[in-house]
């Protein structure tokens, strides 16, 4: 019944978000040094800055910088130094250089997957990033294609289905993200199969799927997706 | 016997560089204020910056918005101030934000191409930046496929020739770099319509193609592209 899988990157393949967030401490370390943390909800205003910048910059991890540094400058009052700003700068290489972890399980699961169904990999962020993680990860030999979007949106996968030819009531799509992975596709018809992540980025946790869908299983672990694909047909 | 024929976007179909190179005049005033401009060579500064930093951050407005502010930090013995680092993140806003202008006789000459071939667009860079404009551009519905590679070498055009189902021998490649648009292109056995704009990045300069290649044509305007394509046969 399904012709073709496909499977997100960052927090579902492989660790991400731990890196973002480790470098979001390390910032609200930096601005202690000119802010008293516990009036400063540095994490909002950083969040706010992401938000407002998200249509100029995109998503990754250089654009999470520039708008780390600009809440710094705003936060401290124009006060914060050019090392520390150096700091910043660093924190962003660091997510960008930073090897790539699998999750448990993961070539496993989608290696079964892939003797069933064709499977790709859709992911969203920075190009060259993305990039350089789908050649660390050692798993672009098990998919048909690699596909790096700007965003995941019905727009999106509805001109994905176009190129691959494919019926949205023949595609499921694996993932972290309710809001990036699971409800665009459902949305259009196709299946979900989520596979949530101890930790979500706040922009990520926004959206509007009713929880029990019947086009949508929710599975623990990458391990347990090939059953739950079977289930769908 | 040509099959398919590429265009370049940025500084082939619309002005890019002319935005980089106001942002770099613009970085040299700011940091005017901390350095005797004569003595500081801030123009190769950075260059050294962007070509170390190339690895990390890929191509685009923001790797170089941040290699312009390590270059200012390490410039200024980190005397920069807050405000002007502001100021550096502002200039790489606006070359996100900048309205495309297309470069004269685009559409037309694209349009009069695609009467007789297959036109795809292979740009490189940023692909959040480069969808934007080819959205603002108004000539996506021209292009069979718009094809976003981070790098555009050999290997990335021979995965885009296997993608196309071509022989390189049936492919011509329009841009105005050689090191990017030509070179590679002619070093897999297609062809290049080279068409110089007048300012180029320094890193886009490099290219090791001898001149007078066979299959290769210069022409001075894209409203020539189309009878040097007829040329080649």
């Amino acid at each position: 019944m399904l012709d073709l899988v496909g499977f997100d990157a960052d927090d579902t393949l492989w660790h991400s978000e731990i890196h973002f967030q480790a470098a979001h401490a390390e910032f609200e370390r930096i601005l202690g040094a000119y802010l008293d943390l516990a009036d400063a909800s540095v994490h909002d205003r950083l969040l706010a800055t992401e938000r407002r910048n998200i249509k100029v910059f995109g998503y990754g991890a250089k654009g999470m910088t520039l708008s780390m540094i600009e809440t710094a400058v705003e936060l401290t009052g124009e006060r914060i130094s050019a090392a520390d700003i150096h700091r910043l700068v660093g924190l962003g290489k660091e997510i960008l250089a930073h090897p790539v972890e699998l999750l448990p399980g993961v070539r496993e699961a989608v290696a079964e997957v892939a003797q069933r169904h064709r499977v790709v990999l859709i992911t969203k962020g920075d190009l060259f990033h993305q990039e350089a993680k789908v050649r660390q990860s050692g798993l672009a030999d098990l998919f048909h294609r690699i596909e790096i979007v700007s965003e995941k949106d019905p727009p999106t996968y509805a001109r994905l289905f176009e190129e691959f030819s494919i019926d949205a009531a023949r595609f499921a799509m694996v993932g972290n993200s309710m809001r990036s992975d699971i409800e665009p596709v459902v949305r259009l018809g196709g299946f979900g199969v989520h596979v949530p992540y101890p930790v979500t980025w706040a922009l990520e946790r926004e959206h509007g799927l009713e929880a029990g869908h019947s086009r949508v299983a929710v599975v623990e672990a990458l391990a347990a997706v090939p059953a739950a694909l079977r289930a769908f047909g």
